[in-house]
């Protein structure tokens, strides 16, 4: 693919992509078998399946995954196509089974994923090879991951590094208070892109720029001064300073990439509410507000937002080359109780305001990229993770090659 | 076209197809050009159609066709597509007319298509080389049958085979009663393999399978009983035993395939009703209720299914590659009067609530067939029928290699 | 393109187009950038935007293009789309503004197109450089025309010979009193084709019919008197007689096509009124009500048909290759007042009504000519004009081979 190689190669350090990175459908279809098709997704949390036979699916273009947790309480996920004919065996979003029975034709498998009755099969037939299609799953401090490479790269060292935070908000202990998707008419990478810059913060969410110092450059006086009066109350509040960076040129060989790192509220802030008070009881280890929201990647496309009392995640998905998908979730402590520790409107506010709003930012984007004469612009120093995550895109295509 | 090859050498025997025949729209465009451009397809009967310039149209994906009755009583079928700068001529679904008058610049054809009107035409211009385009039309017992192609296989012997036992539920003298046409978000193959099969019968249709004995193994002796029972009745319904087999392997050289034959209905009901009590007046020679159900094939894609006092026809047509439809029309004697001789809901009940279940699974179907994970799965013993028409399918495409 | 040229020879002369033309996506992608690209496009009329800063948006397309004017009242087009990561600048239709600033990063240009303020930028970025994209922009009489070409073809020839029966109808001088979209389910051919002839006007259009001599032949003994009754009375109502031609073979070389042409309303008729009567206050030089209509081409796909009191344009654009726009501006004199001077719905009765009729005429004519059995067919006599625009047209492609 000659034609991609030159596109790479024209690319301008530290300038957007040119047009037919977010227009071309070969370049679309490229990108999900190698970066969709191998990357770490974030599906769930362990607490939405409880019990033996608990399931949910999570959908992924043409994917459907079945998520759940068997009688010895493992957690597994299989593709939700019968080794039949193919048809969908689970058809509600969530629920609880005894066993995985196709409603075409009763083909029947067992929660480890066992053809276990298939009735008038000839007895050539080997039902053993007929078992449902594994997915890669693995659990972290109660999150879900899932990988549709069946030699995914490993999560070792983000389970190592990462353990002590995501304890430190007690993830394993949280519950999902709330999930919404929103739909993002452009290209998944302009909504990533999005998410990786704050420089759009100031001009674009007034809601988040009231609270949140990111809107600030980093090197500014404000930022460095509310910076430090968060870190100095860390220990008091229960917590610890973490800074860890493995994405993209610091990313460690056969280990997929993830990064945490922790920035200030302004004062009267205690959480990412409207009126800077507290949202609900606070979680994990953490004793007092901590004015701060911490940054979680869990490979390239999964995102954590942690305060001291709630949790939010973000995973961006596409759904065709000009169209992708924001899941966001809500997650509280699993003990706090919706009207009475929490109030769920006062909760969301913040970030679905702030994806509304990208709702829109990101779809005239995209419409502006598909002008004729859109050309790529520089970068602004303000840009630097969206640098880096184009950086490792290109990185990525250059291997297909 | 060598993948294609490859893809067709690559299927297993009595395997499901591969992904790529329900997905790739180069096949979808291929089979459209092999089979739908190229086979007999039930288009309607001729009692909508009595008189002189009674005309009803028939579409399929990009074709519309106008079937017209002439002065001389004969049925003709023409493309509606005027000479001129080809404007559709007829623009309502049904209707009477006294000449084909395109609406566009009033090009004016008369019944047998010929061009009879054009104003401000040179005389250069040689109208009788500007007739309607025509499609090739045949009525087999009152049913319309058309071919887009100029040369279509013969339907000689299916007319001389098909015709005794069409003429015993008097195919002649019947009438549409309703006619539904219904969306199945799938390709047209996995729609046509679903009536092919009653192997899903019992897990998804229970309305059919609580008075249809084809839910059972046609070896077992529940069935065998049913049929039997059935049989021996057959002579004092004034009926005869038929079975008739003139499809894939058993297509007859030249000639379009066809099959006949009769199946058991449960003790207790005489026709497909849900209380099994009759719906409407006994029709043809039938002189008494026969519990059993009989079973046409008028070519690939179009069948019938008669019971003792209606007859139900299916007709399936792709939409696109992942979109089908399936028209289905019940017809009763001719005589028969709407809330006096029968009720439509009754008369309509079974088919409207087992093709709208059929729907919702085709769909499904269609979903997990499209998943990366999806491969061919063994078809049952219970899928005869649909193995036979994968093989034919298969046979078709090797032929436009 | 081996094919394209075939299709092209293979046409007949003056026969319709072969089907390809206008189902074929790559022969609708090659028309965009050979004909829409390159060609003078009807925008709008300079009293949309009287004061310094008034914008209103262009869209075709991809393309998004801001007309504006400048603190030195000159009208200047810009593409909606920021240097910086490609954004569309302004999101509403028209309104007023300082500066334009980018609502995503707050990039911001002044009303020459200069960059004039981006936060955060590296001093290694060269600004002079990063001006808004220019869109070719020309008024001609008030007429704002645009051409996506950096190079386009001169309009100095068509403001030389259309300036003086521009300025009979006073057009600078006019405002828009309404402006609709219509949405046709055909390709754009067909639209400018079915404009361009009047062949179907006495069939498909009795509104039109009954006042307009075009429905006649041009060698009619009605249409001819007529015109004499219309051409007799111009100088009384201080009108001249101009018959311009400069389209296709009689088109100037490196000079846009244009043409003009006045023919007559019957008796009765003062205007295209549904009673005759007038709508509007007479226009322009004209002092008394002239029974004719004046045809202007300015460019390949944007008409003017000019009344004695009013003015109706039309412009044709791609939206798919099955789907295209027209826009209709009903223009009457700048100080005319709606409710006093003219009534609205009465004012467009005659061209709403007509272009809708075409939305449903166009549409059955794609659906023929998408046909497998349509075959190109002859023109009439009467359809001159649309032979001259199909035989430019052929010699478009011809260019690009």
């Amino acid at each position: 693919m000659k034609k991609l190689s030159q596109l790479i190669n024209n690319q301008i350090k530290d300038w957007s992509l040119d047009q037919q990175f977010y227009k071309d459908e070969a370049i679309f279809d490229l990108e999900i078998e190698k970066i969709y098709m191998n990357s770490w997704l974030l599906a769930g949390h362990e607490s939405q399946i409880p019990n033996t036979g608990d399931y949910f699916l999570f959908s992924l273009l043409t994917e459907s995954v079945i998520i759940i947790r068997g009688k010895d309480g493992v957690i597994r996920a299989f593709m939700n196509v019968c080794r039949h004919r193919g048809s969908h065996i689970c058809l509600e979003s969530q629920g609880n089974i005894k066993r995985l029975t196709c409603p075409y034709h009763a083909w029947t498998y067992n929660l480890e994923g066992a053809l276990v009755a298939a009735k008038n099969l000839s007895s050539n037939i080997d039902k053993d090879n007929l078992s449902l299609h594994h997915c890669s799953v693995d659990v972290i401090e109660g999150l879900i991951m899932i990988n549709f490479s069946d030699n995914p790269t490993s999560l070792k060292m983000m389970k190592q590094e990462l353990s002590e935070p995501l304890q430190m908000f007690g993830m394993k202990d949280l519950k999902i208070a709330a999930h919404r998707s929103y739909s993002i008419q452009a290209n998944w990478k302009l909504s990533v892109e999005n998410y990786n810059e704050c420089y759009h913060c100031a001009p674009a969410h007034p809601e988040y720029s009231k609270s949140h110092s990111l809107k600030f450059d980093e090197s500014s006086e404000e930022y460095q001064s509310a910076q430090k009066l968060m870190k100095d109350s860390l220990t008091q509040c229960g917590m610890k300073d973490y800074n860890i960076s493995a994405e993209h040129e610091d990313q460690i060989e056969s280990q997929e990439q993830y990064a945490y790192h922790r920035y200030a509220l302004f004062d009267g802030y205690l959480t990412g509410s409207e009126n800077g008070q507290g949202l609900a009881p606070l979680i994990g280890a953490i004793t007092d507000y901590n004015p701060g929201a911490s940054d979680f990647s869990l490979g390239p496309v999964s995102f954590l937002l942690a305060y001291s009392d709630h949790v939010v995640a973000y995973v961006f998905t596409p759904v065709e080359h000009h169209a992708s998908q924001c899941d966001v979730y809500w997650m509280v402590d699993k003990t706090a109780k919706e009207g009475v520790d929490y109030d769920l409107e006062r909760l969301v506010w913040l970030w679905d305001a702030t994806t509304k709003a990208d709702e829109r930012i990101i779809a005239n984007n995209q419409k502006g990229v598909n002008s004729r004469k859109y050309t790529s612009g520089p970068f602004s120093e303000k840009e630097s993770t969206e640098k880096r995550f184009i950086s490792w895109y290109l990185d990525q295509l250059r291997e297909t090659l």
